[in-house]
């Protein structure tokens, strides 16, 4: 079975996850700078999931350049993927109203934490293993970061705005360059 | 005419679907883990709805696999076919809001059975005759799951978690390798 | 210029146009047929706003097929045509809520003849002259729709059923096929 | 890296970003001829976003033609250009429900801005150097329309409707033909 569709309705669903999350943003009640600065919470993690939504763009992007041909259960993989990444929008809105509630944010990190096992059960699928050094370091780094969103979701709990941290710190750990 | 753009836009009229659902999937009011559990109904027909979509994109895929070019006929049998998916949204909000009502959850098996039934019409008019035993196996699936969608509308009047069983069942199914 | 991007565009555009009227279309509050009755007309209003805007990709597929390179003013004939198409989920919602109000169906009608127009001047654009008896007669079509759609403005106003008719009327034309 | 990918997420994104605007115009409250005067202020700045969504992409199809391949950091610099852009449909609600409040209509300008000086590091990241005269051009546009929009939000937070006046005629200097 030929890639090209896959790439294609992969690219469509995370335009529409990365573009639907800003409906779930409010406009301001009021008119104010203070009503702006109210809806600033829920902006931010925006501005987060944006980050995290782009960086598995990118990733699947390399991923799937790797490739020539995908199976029925590689297809699945890849639906899997996308069915957590569709949660980010509703995660992103509930832990952005609620940024200093435990269990909101540590949904966040759920949801976080599932797209990255889907993400790394994928490219076992895709047959990664002979991708060599770059592929190697993505997987260590997909490793560690399904370490740390675990650690997150425990620390969420305790105290959210150290689990937003380590949220925010493992998508600048993603942009960093692989090599 | 070249299925090509045929393609393209069932695959974005399809990514929209599955991705647009979750928009209908408000957020908790609340922030604790009993808010959370009371979205569960709603999460969980999602994810339903999610594997369905899925299936349909899956099988959508391999029917104009086989296929080199399509006709004005085919156009609109394939419009007709993502007109009834273009409802699953709907019924998955009002089924996954009300999971113990028995419309609500018939009306999602009436969907069901016209994607199945408008399925069925696209790949007679694409001409899967000659298209051997896979094609012949998907067929026969088709037929019996149009008829278990039927009894399904019938079971969830008198009782909706018996109705939902089987929508379960039949994704199931559907997910089972066809040979 | 190449037309590829234009059609992958327009494809996308109005593929969501198709899709996201279904948000519009709100689940019944309650959970009986009859509630499921109060939904009825705008959920009719939506099958005819999706069989027109199923029409209008059709006509573009058709219309894009003939030419091989696209300019400046055609990229923005075509934008024109996609604005007035993305007021379609606008007016569906209004006129499918209150299918008995002259100004609503008015303002569907409005929408449907400003569509029509802007086709024909992307048409044009387009340079349909050499395309021969096919074109001619969609131009044909297209210009007796465009006084029909404007009838249908002062009927609606008048009497808001009849100018209901005449929409679906108008779709029925477009549906057959044109030889 | 192929461009191609690029194009097409892009392609997808301002393509969802210039239809789910429509979503946050909400029908009506009533149905006479004055509820719809109501509605004019949003229904003119989802307009004229439309206009500007329509100009970026129009820009950003001739900016990708002139390129063969892209690398990793012009994936960002892209991504960063979509999320400013994806604030385009927040805003035009917000400003659009409050065209006389000056916290609203400069935020609009805010995004303009934003979209502009983004617009203009991902041409210079795509290196643009080499390509004469259309793209120094649009270059000095660009710088121009920078000074402008930042002018516009001063001018919008004494005066909104004159920042609304500045929006419109960078819009229709854009859309002026660049030669």
């Amino acid at each position: 079975m030929s890639k090209n569709r896959l790439e294609a309705f992969s690219d469509g669903v995370i335009a529409i996850i990365i573009t639907i999350m800003v409906l779930e943003l409010q406009p301001p009640h009021g008119t104010s700078a203070a009503d702006l600065a109210n809806v600033l919470p829920g902006w931010l993690r925006y501005a987060l999931s944006f980050v995290y939504v782009g960086i598995y763009w990118v990733n699947h992007h390399a991923l799937l350049d790797r490739v020539a041909r995908v199976d029925g259960a590689a297809l699945w993989a890849n639906l899997h993927l996308l069915f957590w990444m569709s949660l980010i929008p509703w995660v992103t809105a509930w832990a952005g109203e609620h940024p200093m509630a435990p269990v909101p944010v540590a949904m966040y990190g759920v949801v976080l934490l599932l797209c990255s096992i889907s993400f790394m059960l994928l490219s076992w699928r895709l047959g990664g293993e002979g991708a060599g050094h770059a592929m190697a370091w993505g997987s260590r780094k997909n490793r560690l970061s399904i370490v740390l969103y675990a650690v997150a979701i425990g620390v969420s709990l305790a105290y959210p705005p150290l689990g937003s941290a380590i949220h925010v710190a493992l998508a600048l750990l993603w942009l960093m360059p692989g090599r």
